[in-house]
């Protein structure tokens, strides 16, 4: 899991990447029609995607000549399992605190 | 948001990192205290806390000779905005082909 969570936030922390991601959560894509919004030499692109598949969270097929990539949900999910379960300790404890806060009214009544 | 995403996403795809979040949403606590746990030198680990101090999502106070940290939860609901953004695009995309289905199935029979 430790090298899940590693690979996919580092994924992540880029620009292009999350705008490969933005595309294909909205439908399966060529690399052409991919490569094509960013400024970038297909080469360097293309190690971008690879960063992307080697996570896991985009898978591709080749047929012919056209490679179409899609995404596969299941690291977003295992990451936003994490974030989710941060929040929800962090909101606990501040739960916590509230009745603490309260219970200490009471006990100054 | 481009810059807050990448360098959220940078600061998270860290072990080390991801461990003092993790310690830090149950409460603050001082560096020493979340340096206790990591077999590393403290400048190596003070390093790791400044990725963090510096994306906003750990946050720090100096009182006499003690730092102590706490989180500061908006750049984590920021991320938790966008995976789950990408998350509902990709799951209506998903609801529209099961409805394409259906359709066609309808339009066999």
């Amino acid at each position: 899991m430790a090298n899940a969570l590693d690979s996919f936030f580092g994924a992540m922390s880029d620009p292009t990447r999350r705008a490969v991601i933005e595309r294909l959560a909205r439908g399966p894509a060529s690399v052409s029609e991919l490569h094509a919004p960013h400024a970038m030499a297909l080469p360097t692109f293309m190690r971008h995607l690879k960063v992307l598949e080697d996570t896991g969270i985009v898978r591709s097929i080749k047929k012919g000549r056209v490679r179409t990539c899609h995404i596969d949900p299941e690291p977003l999910i295992a990451v936003q399992g994490w974030l989710a379960w941060q929040k929800e300790i962090w909101e606990n404890r501040l739960g916590r605190m509230d009745a603490l806060a309260t219970s200490q009214e009471h006990f100054d009544d």
